[in-house]
Parts: C-alpha cells; sequence; structure tokens
C-alpha cells in the first residue's frame, strides 16, 4: 500500500465513531423471536438510554472539542426517535448505514439483506433528509455479498473489516469500495455490556481499563501512521463517568496535531482521491 | 425535565439500597424447577450469608454513617429470616417489594406476576408490619404490565427501569408512578457472584476495582445532577473486605454536603412533590 | 456466637488448603462420560501438573514459612500419585478426604455418595496410612445427607460451607459435626482456570490481581475476628510465578503474630473444645 | 528430572512463539459445518489480519531484537499465504507443524489425524521447502495416539503438554520425543481474543495486563531454571499496541544474559542431546 498518504502534515488519522443501536441491537433475532426481548421493559429502557441521555451527552462533547464524528444509526432508531437523530445532522456529523433493525447480514438472505439496506435508507432519508455514504455491518458482520449491495447503492465507504491498520480500496467486481477497518478492541460493547440473557457474561469494566486499552492502541496506530476508529454505542458510553472518561481521551487524541481526527466520510473521500489500485479479497477455500 | 430540582443545598442525589435476595434468588426458576438447586445445601449456605451476616454488618456501617438505606426484601427471605428483617426496620431504614421468590416478572403470566405482588406484600405485612411503598423487579426485570399493578397497588415508585439519570413520573394509564433508574455497572452482582451452574462466568473481581468503578459513576452523576442508585447484595457485599470498601466509599459519598444521600422512598416524596408532568413510555414496534 | 474464642493471643485465624485433584476433577462427569476428557492428553498433562510440580513446590514453600496446612485429597489423586500423597504426609500436615473422583455429592444418590465416602476412606487409608478428620465436598457442593453421613464415619469436621466468618458446630441429628466456612472469593481456580470445553470462560487473572483479592480479605477477616481460608489447587497455583506470589501472602500472613495459622484439623480440634452449642440448617421451603 | 543442564552460562530459557492460524483456526469444525463461519466475511478479514498485517509486524521486531522463534503454521495457512510464509523462513526462523486446517486432534479418528499430519506436512513442503521437526496441536490438545504418529514421521519434538516447567524425553513405544510443554497462562487468545459465537466470553484485556502476567511468569521460571514458552498469534498480538507491548517484553526477556532466549527447536535438539531418560505417561485408569 506503497501509495497511501495522509492529508498534508498529519501522519495518522483517528475517528470517533457511534453505533446508535437503541433497541434494535437487541430486539432483532434470526429466529424472528423479537418478542420475548420486547417484552421486557427494563431491557427495552437500558437501550433507550442510548437516544434519550448518552446521545445528546456525546454531541455536546463533540461540540466542546469541535470534532465531526460519524454515527451509524439503525432506521428503525431514526424512526423511533427522529429528533434525537435530527440533533445529530444539526451539529453537522455523518449519519451511517448500520441495517434496518440491526440485523446480522450473515443471517439474511440476499432477500433479507436487500431489504434491510432499503429500508434502512428509506429511514434515513424521511426522518432525517439523509443520504449516507457509509456503512457498517450489524453486529460488525458483513458477509461476503454486502458490498456488491453497496456498490450498486453508491455507497463510498464500508467499516466492517478487520485485516488492516489503513484504509483501502476493496474490489468489488469491477469496481471498489473505500473500506475503514476496524477492531474488537476499540469497541466499548466487550468493555461495558451486560444484560441477563441477552449480551455479555457479566463482566463490566471500569472506565479506566477501557480508557488505557483505547490510548494505548492510540498511541501505536500513530506510531505506525495507521487510522484509529473508535466505536462506542450512546447506551453505554453515554453513562456520565464513561462520558467523562471520553472526553478526556478526546481532549487527549485531539491534541496530538500530527493525526487527523475527523469522520470516517472525510477519511473516505481522501482515500478515494488517492486513487489506490483496488484490492481483492475472496473467501478462504475449505478442503474436501 | 427542566423542572427537576433536587432540595435546596443539594446538587445530586445518591441512594445506598440492599437486595435481600437470600435463598430466592437462586432458588426460582422459571421452569418451576425449584428442587435441584434447592438441594445443594452449599449453595444454599452461600445465600444465608446474606441475612445471617452480611446485614447485620451493613447495618452496622449504616449506623456509623447515619445513613438511612432502602432494603428490598423478598416476601420468601422475610418468611424465612423474619428477626432480620425486623432489624432492618428497627435501624429506621426502608424496607421495599422485590418480589415474593424473587419471580423475574416478564417470565411471568398476568396471574403469576399478582400473585408474586399480593404474595410479597403479605410477607412483608406479617413479618414486618410493612407495608412498601416502593418496588423492584427481581431480575431487575419490569414487565410492560408490572407499573399499572404497582399503581393499583397503590405504590408511590418503582426503581428498575435504565433510561434516565434522575427520577421522573412515569406515565401509568391516567395515573403515575416514580421511577428511580438504577444501571447494571452500580450492582455488585457482576463484580463478585459466582455459583457454578447458577450464576456468573467464574469472574471474581477486588473490592478495590468494584470501588474505582462505582465512585467514578459517583462523581460523574454529581457532575451532571443526577441520582447515584448503587445496589449491593449482603450475601455478596457483606463479605469483611467488601463491606470494608462499602465502609469507605459510604464516607466518601457522605462527604458531599451537596449530595443528598437518604433513601429511595424520600426520594420519590420529594419528586412527587414536584408535580412533574408524566413520561409516556411504550414498547418499540417490531416490523412485520 | 458469643462463646467463639481463639486460642490465647489470637485475634483470628488463617488456613492455607490446597485441593489435590489432579485428574479426577475434570475426569468425573455426572452422566458418565469419563472418556471423552480422559482422551485429552494434554487436558490431562495440565491436571498432572499438581501432584508432579506444583505439590513439591507448595511443600517447599511451607516448609520455609514453616506453615501446617490442609491437603484434600481424592482418592483417585492417592491412588495414582502414591509417592507425591506420602511426601505430604511425611512432612507433616494434615490430609484431609475430597471425594473419590471428585464427584459433585448434589449429583449422586445416597448409595452413590456413600460409594464416594468409602471409596476415598479406603484409598487415603491403603496409599499414606491415614483416616482423615475433614472432609472437602468435590465442587463445594455439599448435599444435606452429606453431614449425617460424615459424622456416622467418625469425622470431626467439614469445610464446604459458606454462611459464617467463624467456625461453629453444625446439628447432625442428635449430633454435630464442627463447619469450617470457605467462600468463592478464597479459592484460586475463578481467578486462573481455564480448560477449553471443560472449565473456565477464557480468563486468566495476574497473581498480583489474585493476591490484592485475598489479603484484602485477609485483613478483613483479622479485624472482625473470622476465619480466613484460602483455598490453592497445586495445579494452578502450583505455576512459579503464582506460587512466588502465595509465598509472599504467606510471608505476610505470618507476620501477623495475633493470628493463628495452622491447619483445619487443628482449628478443627480448637472448635470442639470451646463446647459450642450445635446451630441447626435447614433447606429452604419453596412455595407450591 | 536431575540430568537436566541448559547450555554453559544459561540458567533458564525463553522463547517467543507463534501460532499463525488465521482462517484455520475459527473454520475447522468437528461437525463439518465450515460454511458458516466461512460465510462470514468481517470474521475471515479479522483472521486475514494476521498474516496480512500482524506477520511481517511481528518479524519486524524480531529482526530488531535478533531473536529467532518458532512459527506454528496450518498448512491452510501456507497455501493461502505462500508469501507470508516464505518471509518467515527467509528471515531465518524456525517452521513447525500445527495440523492442516487446525484440526482438534481429540475430535478425529486415526485416520483424520494421520490425514491432517500428512496434509500439514506436504503444505509446508511445497509451500516453504520445509520438512518441519516440531508439532504444537491445534487447540493445544493432543491425542493419546498423537505422540506415535508424530515419531513415525520422525519428528524431534512435541510442544502441547503441560506437565513440567521444563523439556523432557517422553517415552513413545520403544522410541521418544522431546516435550516442551506449554501453559495456558502463557497465551494471547484468552487475554485478546472475542469472536462474537465463534470464541471469546467478550473480555478484551488491555496488553499492560497481558505483559504484567507474562513478564511476571518469566521472572519465576528463570528463578525455578525453567522454560518460559510464550504463544502469541499474529492475528491477535499482531495489532500495533499489543506488538508494541511485546516489543519491551522481548526488550525485557533478552535483556536477561543468563536466559538461552532461542527458538524451540534450538532447545529439542540441546535436550536431545542430554539424553535425558524417557519419561512415560499413562492415562488415568477411570473407575468402573
Amino acid at each position: 500500500m506503497t501509495e497511501f498518504a495522509w492529508p498534508q502534515g498529519k501522519v495518522a488519522a483517528a475517528a470517533f465513531t457511534f453505533d446508535v443501536d437503541a433497541e434494535s441491537a437487541v430486539l432483532w433475532d434470526a429466529s424472528g423471536d423479537w418478542e420475548s426481548v420486547g417484552a421486557r421493559m427494563s431491557v427495552m429502557s437500558h437501550q433507550a438510554y442510548g437516544p434519550l441521555v448518552g446521545l445528546p451527552r456525546i454531541l455536546t462533547l463533540l461540540e466542546r472539542h469541535q470534532i465531526a464524528s460519524t454515527f451509524f444509526v439503525p432506521g428503525h432508531t431514526a424512526d423511533r426517535y427522529p429528533e434525537a437523530i435530527r440533533a445529530v445532522v444539526a451539529a453537522g456529523h455523518e449519519i451511517a448505514h448500520h441495517g434496518y433493525l440491526h440485523e446480522q447480514p450473515t443471517r439474511l438472505s440476499l432477500e433479507g439483506e436487500i431489504d434491510a439496506l432499503d429500508r434502512g435508507l428509506a429511514a434515513l432519508a424521511d426522518v432525517a433528509g439523509v443520504r449516507p455514504v457509509g456503512y457498517r455491518a450489524p453486529m460488525w458482520d458483513l458477509s461476503w455479498r454486502t458490498p456488491a449491495l453497496l456498490v450498486e447503492r453508491g455507497f463510498l465507504y464500508d467499516s466492517s473489516l478487520m485485516d488492516a491498520d489503513h484504509p483501502y480500496e476493496l474490489a468489488v467486481g469491477d469496481d471498489h469500495l473505500v473500506e475503514i477497518p476496524i477492531q474488537w478492541a476499540l469497541d466499548d460493547w466487550e468493555q461495558y455490556c451486560f444484560l441477563p440473557d441477552v449480551s455479555g457474561s457479566g463482566l463490566i469494566e471500569s472506565p479506566r481499563k477501557a480508557r488505557e486499552l483505547w490510548q494505548l492502541e492510540f498511541d501505536a496506530l500513530r506510531g505506525v501512521g495507521g487510522c484509529w476508529v473508535l466505536t462506542n454505542h450512546p447506551f453505554l458510553t453515554g453513562r456520565p463517568s464513561r462520558a467523562a472518561e471520553l472526553n478526556d481521551l478526546i481532549g487527549y487524541v485531539a491534541g496530538h496535531d500530527d493525526v487527523w481526527t475527523t469522520s470516517l466520510g472525510e477519511i473516505a473521500t481522501h482515500v478515494r482521491a488517492l486513487g489506490l489500485p483496488p484490492r481483492s479479497i475472496s473467501p478462504p477455500d475449505v478442503p474436501r
């Protein structure tokens, strides 16, 4: 990837991204059993904390630091909390696609994938007047079919793969898609999420530990000229002490003048302009 | 929630609450298979530590700091340990409702929910002469039906939802119920509880880590003027080193003159007097 | 428990105990499927580390500090590693009963419990010429039947319950048994054990964290005049860095002149001599 | 093991080893259901990070410190990433056997074990021109049959057992095999790996914690004159902050002149030259 270069004066990039899952992430179930979780009022309220409390708090943090971010919004969240999503747009942040009901692509048929994409696009258009250029697979679980569906719909980038420290052009047939990689260690779900019988083993870490983990990876990715993409969920990191730690981390990251802290859309636009040769990825052969 | 205000001179509130589950929390089983856990004498003794040892130790701590607390007592605990529960009342603390056998509301029929509520009320009346005004769902798992059942029975407040930093009035039909929110990170179960084949993944944290987690959230909730509600279980936090750490944390919290450290009943009474407009919450629509 | 007193000059007691499970703890299976785990040579070698390497290392530590300890030895371990067990006896430590194949009492019929007890006794007699006075249930999972079986066989004490900070006399029909309580937080299994598809979630803690946890509880149990009983497994804590941390902890504990650091047999003998009134424990009623 | 001695001037040994699993470790499934994981493009990309990014980074680290290491390479990885594996050879490191598709030996028939061994050998020969002398069982799960199969194929050593601090000669019929033991606490999988529905409970530790764990065990194994064998996976420890911590740890270990830091092949050759008496291990009897 010898042609890769960050903008003038920058040695690396950083993005604070937010998956605004709200109820969708726990409601969706591959087996279609959405009733049992939906019947749990406490569980629903745990998820609602995101758009109701966490999201406004995070918008305030970002404004304080003058950081442009990317919010991945399932269509269902937009339909249920339209004002919250419009506030994100009004604050100048990027809205990107995250399924309709947070459907895991690899558990869907082709028709199911198409349906989730198109319903998500419709919801973001209706609620926020937005046509997103970016996509992140719910559960970070892209299928091999998804890239072509994204290209057909004019998406500029995806952010669901994990095989690089830098963005790249992913070959999709004769076309291509910018890929901005992520990694599980830069996600707040593993550090904080616990919902009995729904998610998590019971582990709930201190925000101090999460910040150490994320900041060490920032320092090291900066050292190799990579792209640090943190993913937080408003229903988790929107809690006061986690948001306070995030605030300090934003200050730390933004205090590095040689790092380009921006939205994924800006990064993808930059990458596209580099004219990188697309890279092909194929599924592994499995013997016999 | 612009009308919300804490009492004169206070910028936030804090409550140390205790779920006195004893055996009930592990005996209850949605499938009705209560024999297999009940046959485990060691498991039963692990839970009995709560009322026998942990609870008296916690009462001593609270008296030392002159803190009024709320104890959520399943009816089964009251029936099995009447003297322990009467000691809580005698010490001036609030007794609140926590089911009869710690039944998870979302796994019950309407009749089952009614039965658990009424048997819990009967046990608290018989054993301690108490008619509780507060309720917390076992497993923190309120059903959408529960609030109306609470209003019908004259409850003032519930403390089982997770969608706010402050208490609020929850609309229930034409009536309303004070809601004092909780969160999983302010519970000791995830930090300490391990019972093979019953609960926990094996993780047992140091009391130092738990205290860091809880104190950071106290500092941050105070910063936003919220209501910090810690939930501890006497069978867990009643162990000596955890109680010692709790003692230090109580000292820390109570050392903040601008924070109102009190019981949930006192907080709910204050909230009710504010005359806040009730807030409606409805279950999310699930497409198709 | 007003009559309780430690020996002259001592305010609390401490015991370093070892469950010498070796292969038995992973071989035993309630369903009788012992082949699948036994076929795993690596898993067997992980357990064999205990008697082969960990146990001699621990004996050296104990000798250095001149500490008398209690070793709970399943009969199967004695039969498979007779020299290792004889070395424990030769070093002057107590051997106690821990089942034959580490059978979980609550998963056995009455006949199965009797068989496990009697075969364990026979193995300890044959291999080490020992008639143990102490018992600890495998998996720390005593059944309500076990105490009577122990009394019938002349045992002085059990160490499998979790409902007190101090030893006590457990009423068993018209007779009684000294009970020396344990707790999950004072066990090394939760901190260190991982065997894929056999035990553990993958968590492996640093010995520093384990020591902090155990030392905080020592300090606090000393503060309340209790009995601190640490349980370590030679296949886990026998590893060099864990043994090094244990060595430091033994030094810390033994450095407290006001704490009686000794074997469980010595503690039980002391407790028996106090003539405490036996305490009855009955299984909880389960409604309907 | 009185005859055991390290080379002149050395009191202990250390090896940094790498299991280059890539996709194979998550594709292989005892039930033959390889499609469901293979269909997950994000999961595949998570594994591909190893050969594509992590492995080159690790080679750079090793070169900086002038350390010779051992890389356990499944045949499937060699077939899919031949250039990556040739780069390991070109850098002078040892390539060893790790199955073909990372097949867990204890879940295979005898024929399946033979097939996995021979296909792995063929792939390493074809791709890298290598005939390995060392073997490590995928999933660290040797069967009791495997040692004989290794001897028949002329292997010098295995590194899959866990019952010693030092290497030894394992008796295999009338022949023998050098065994270089490993342990779960010296593996990065438990500290870092999370793949939803594939592996891990959600725990992701900070590289600081992993390093503390590994360094404490290095210090202690050095103290007892043992052999410290660290196992890292390029798809995990190849991430920048983990690699940075590994870099510091290599510096720490290599800074001990009295420790022989080298490859497992070198260690095995040394052990073989000692002419140690082979040690027999037999499966435990299971009663009835």
